[in-house]
């Protein structure tokens, strides 16, 4: 019943949308759940001044309001572009099954967006990295997971 | 004038309350300009069924919100937790200058939260993942990419 290019071929105009409608940059995502596309999404970055709306978070959070849950895991999630390290990071915390994806991070990178800079910022030891990550008050960090690890009735995720 | 320790007890307080109000995990964030609180994050997974409302994400939404930007180049972020991948991406999107962070993403893991697992998985070859990512298409993913190269007037980011 499911057709894996039809899918595909509706990202892929909802990124070529994205960029003739002035929405953001040339990204569109799908979510699918037993043959039905249950969210979508576009790049948005710019129009919305939010730099986390790339269309796999829009797609993901468009799919989990749409199913009123935090988790979709019976999910394929379709990009018009391979995922850079931060979708990347909402498709494993949501528990998306499989990525379909058309455009590479190779792609991406060519036309002027920084995936594959990030990929490999992510990859390297913290010391390493352009962006500077200090550890402060590393003592007291834990209290909040101490609060959490004792908490009843917890919701885990 | 800026006192570090005093926006990281912050940040930390924030994580705490997350937890005791059940909005979500045991996280929170800060982003600061000039010396100023610009915006600030909980975590609210699980009371907003968003995945990606990690603290971070909901600190740079909430900053760039505030400043009317989707750029916080000159502004550094407070987390009470070492940054996952998805929000080691936004981080990078936002253009965030710097990241203190109090605890660190092995606490994380050992408290049940996946980032070290993410970590892993984000840094190995595509084939290596324990989610699946199939390339489906290829050659039509470059279109929406040739659309925004030749478009007048486009935004970058």
């Amino acid at each position: 019943m499911e057709n894996k290019e039809e899918f595909m071929n509706q990202a892929i105009e909802l990124a070529s949308e994205s960029v003739l409608k002035s929405y953001g940059g040339p990204f569109g995502a799908i979510v699918v759940k037993d043959g039905k596309i249950v969210g979508r999404g576009q790049n948005k970055v710019t129009s919305t001044k939010d730099p986390t709306a790339h269309a796999e978070v829009v797609a993901i959070r468009d799919a989990c309001k749409n199913l009123n849950t935090f988790l979709l895991t019976d999910c394929d999630l379709y990009a018009s572009c391979e995922p850079c390290p931060m979708c990347f990071g909402a498709i494993y915390w949501a528990r998306i099954k499989r990525v379909y994806y058309s455009a590479t991070q190779h792609t991406a990178s060519h036309f002027g967006f920084n995936d594959g800079w990030i990929y490999h910022e992510v990859a390297l030891p913290i010391e390493n990295r352009q962006v500077q990550f200090i550890p402060l008050l590393p003592e007291q960090g834990d209290v909040p997971f101490k609060i959490w690890d004792t908490k009843q009735n917890r919701i885990e995720y």
